[in-house]
């Protein structure tokens, strides 16, 4: 099983499938420049470690071991100072990767340190930078760094990555291609969950596996990414920016849904089915709740679609 | 058995101590104002970590996952920006300690993690500063913080604490009240082993304690704190901070050694009778070896003085 994105949405789908298999791997994004890890990439040519960061805490072990050193690494300092925002568990990775000379074995030890659930990945081996075509006012204007897609007003376009060609992280096109299910989100959809299909070689093996692709929508557009869009945009969105894939499935909680036929009629476009279901938290915050999600996607992966408890409904396809 | 410290000093007798008992606690200063630690205590409020941080890595388990945790706290960032010379183990044990609320209980997860062979404290609950007498071409003027003692040009005469009367960390004085053997050095005479004779309590108990205490003396003079010192100086300066304390036993690389004589009568006057042996490295550098300090500690410890290999030879007391 593996998921890609970066994030909160990664988190949340971490904290969902931790629960759901036993072989889980993350994929996740590498093109931040805010906050922590924009400061470390810049301070020390590093990747961002902060996605990685997440996704490693949403994966932590289930006993106070694992709880305690998840709260350490998610821990902020906070000062009036120079280490004001820097989170501990990125220095602790930046630091793992300078000792030992190796993404991917650095987070290997951060994971035992957590005793974590499953793997974590970087989508790429270089830092990247997001490049956005950003429609403002009805002019089109390009917009480099993922802050600045993120903040500047307007409605991104499409997005690409620089360098263009940036080398995949092997490990994480292996994991890709010896799949059952791939799922990708929620998260920023132009700047968590689009950015692995521009890697060009984790592209190939995401449309080359025989793994099943899963599509988690979503619980309300994110402001200066994707103000307005709709569920089927975010579809539509995807599609522009790997036209020839396939899904299996698109997840969408039932309350975000205005046109059903028209969200319907954009999965069929990618070969999927649409599954709505109840997946969001109670409070009507637009946050995944973990074990109703969880229960959901078991359901899916399961193909057992039609539950007794009526959390998932068929439709279309 | 309980050894008392800070910086490379500390890290030489834990280095050997750990292979000799399996019940070690080392007691550490927290007077530090330099550095990594200096930085820390000013932006965060917090004890200077660095200490703490060696006596940690000293300790750590011999397997693969202890020593590489004790390379991660030990790893320091180099660049041209804000994180430059930070100790990443300062940042966990400061990250610990905001989060868990307890210097010790920070201080246990930290060993906890290194698979640590023995339990680190800090002497005192709160950031202390050295005050300093120093004498320069015949003037005696006072100094503070512990970088200024260690640099100021002269001579250090004696030490005091800032604030004079600072709360003793609870479990030190109890590891100090029920050890069998305390070890006061190797390490900064002023700034490192005589700190612990200045907070209060911490002296009582280093008083009344029915543990037999050694001193380790140092393989060289430090400049700007003891130049010029004879091993019999160090041991003078300690018993003016501490002139009701007696001595088990003093021990002396014997190259150090100028007037033997002289350096007995010092021992006596502790009530300690002076050991002699080889402990330090064999390229010549002022530095301890382990396994030869451990050995010759072992010896003292199980009263077999004259040992056969003939590393201990037993003069005066």
């Amino acid at each position: 099983m593996v998921a890609l994105g970066g994030g909160h949405g990664l988190y949340a789908s971490l904290t969902a499938l931790r629960t759901v298999t036993s072989n889980l791997t993350a994929v996740v994004t590498v093109a931040d420049d805010g906050g922590s890890s924009g400061r470390l990439r810049r301070e020390l040519g590093v990747l961002p470690p902060g996605d990685l960061r997440m996704a490693l805490a949403a994966l932590c072990g289930d006993d106070e071991w694992g709880r305690t050193w998840s709260r350490v690494v998610q821990h902020r300092f906070r000062s009036e100072g120079e280490l004001h925002g820097h989170a501990v568990g990125n220095l602790l990775i930046v630091a793992l990767w300078e000792l030992l000379g190796d993404p991917v074995i650095g987070l290997e030890w951060v994971g035992r340190l957590l005793g974590a659930h499953g793997r974590v990945l970087p989508m790429a081996s270089v830092p990247l930078d997001i490049q956005a075509e950003v429609e403002v006012d009805g002019r089109i204007t390009t917009v480099r760094g993922q802050v600045a897609c993120a903040t500047t007003p307007g409605r991104v376009l499409s997005i690409s990555l620089l360098p263009p060609d940036p080398p995949a992280c092997p490990q994480a096109v292996e994991a890709i291609r010896e799949a059952d299910w791939v799922v990708f989100g929620p998260g920023s959809w132009f700047t968590s969950v689009l950015p692995h299909l521009k890697v060009p070689e984790l592209a190939r093996a995401l449309h080359e596996t025989r793994a099943r692709r899963v599509v988690i929508l979503n619980l309300a557009p994110q402001p200066g990414e994707t103000d307005g869009f709709s569920p089927e945009k975010h579809l539509e969105v995807l599609r522009e920016h790997a036209p020839a894939l396939t899904f299996d499935t698109v997840l969408a909680d039932h309350r975000v849904v205005g046109d059903r036929r028209a969200l319907e009629k954009a999965a069929e476009a990618m070969g999927a089915r649409l599954v709505l279901a109840d997946v969001a938290v109670s409070d009507g915050s637009p946050r995944h709740d973990g074990p109703r999600l969880a229960s959901v996607l078991a359901e899916i992966f399961h193909g057992n679609r039609r539950s007794s408890r009526g959390h998932v409904r068929e439709t279309g396809a």
